[in-house]
């Protein structure tokens, strides 16, 4: 059975996904681009001047063997994109998906369809039933459920999650969304490892057992 | 000038220090042994069984240089400790701390000298008197800061420590005595270094910048 995978999701110490407020010049708050700069410094992002090292091994795994996306709606846009119909997402005309990519709110509109394979689905559901649907679009391949923290959160709470890769980020970010809250006991479910990086950050990987 | 310094301080992923409720019996909550067993299986606890790897390496860093100790009422005993005028504390005759060891509480007894080397002092006073008077009984070595999460929270909030060892332990506690809350932006005033040990631990050592 095709998996459902989180790749790539960055936390501060503190277990922040982001800061705050979040908004159109600052999608992630007063976190501002320091959860994601070891991504950049990688070349899953910059393919020729980026580096090819612990980091770089992992945030590839985030384009390999997916059928569809699932993010939440304050992935997709900044406070408040429901009443813009303008909006298509923070990527351009060529989104990074370059698969169905279900966006979760309550309230829909019709489909999007981008360049390069992506497009964007509009879902008021709870999570299994947008699981349920993302599968059905992915086929064979896997699922990935693209964030923020509270969709991860919710998701993994549910038991939806076969495999889920954090990166915790040397900072202590104070406020913003927080991942961990609920989840008490994930041990009790998912095989645990950690491997710290020359970078700084540390890479979580949580694999549902059996 | 000797330094303030946290050793082998053990929180769970999502930042608890200690589960709930604490009690004679349960020191740590539901969290158990859970934080600790990381440790108990070095040679710092068990000097003839226990390994002598990564772990035991930061462990033993507790031991080496200190001339004093301060904890919070909660490390001294389980909530109520102070209506019982026997309490000597979870350790036996021989406490493990072998210097004068300062337990902040709102209602201080008389002087406790134990085996070993260990006097229990017991004072009301602000993290910044504590320090003072620790840093007197220290003379040229230094302070250890000794828990729980709130005591290491308060003083490191309020600039009085100078190294802090923390071990994040593969585990989600979801609720007790949580480290982080308060200390944004730390970054700004430490460097941070992160090593995962093959444990399952990692460990974050924070130094303050000059």
């Amino acid at each position: 059975m095709p998996l459902v995978r989180v790749h790539n999701f960055s936390i501060s110490l503190d277990g922040f996904g982001s800061g705050e407020p979040q908004s159109l010049e600052s999608p992630f708050g007063h976190a501002g681009q320091r959860l994601h700069e070891w991504m950049f410094a990688t070349s899953f992002w910059d393919r020729e001047a980026g580096q090819r090292g612990v980091d770089a091994v992992f945030a590839a795994r985030h384009e390999l063997g997916f059928g569809a996306e699932i993010m939440g709606a304050n992935k997709f846009g900044p406070p408040g994109w429901q009443d813009d119909p303008d909006w298509q997402g923070w990527w351009g005309d060529e989104p990074p998906f370059h698969t169905p990519t279900y966006v979760l709110t309550h309230r829909p509109r019709p489909p999007l369809e981008m360049a390069g394979g992506t497009t964007f689905h509009f879902l008021d559901a709870s999570p299994a039933e947008a699981i349920a649907v993302a599968r059905e679009a992915a086929g064979d391949l896997d699922v990935r459920l693209g964030g923020g923290a509270s969709v991860v959160r919710d998701f993994v709470a549910a038991g939806l999650v076969d495999h889920l890769h954090l990166v915790v980020v040397p900072i202590v970010l104070g406020r913003g969304a927080r991942l961990w809250d609920g989840l008490e006991a994930l041990e009790d479910t998912f095989d645990i490892e950690s491997v710290s990086s020359p970078s700084g950050v540390t890479h979580l990987t949580f694999t549902k057992r059996g």
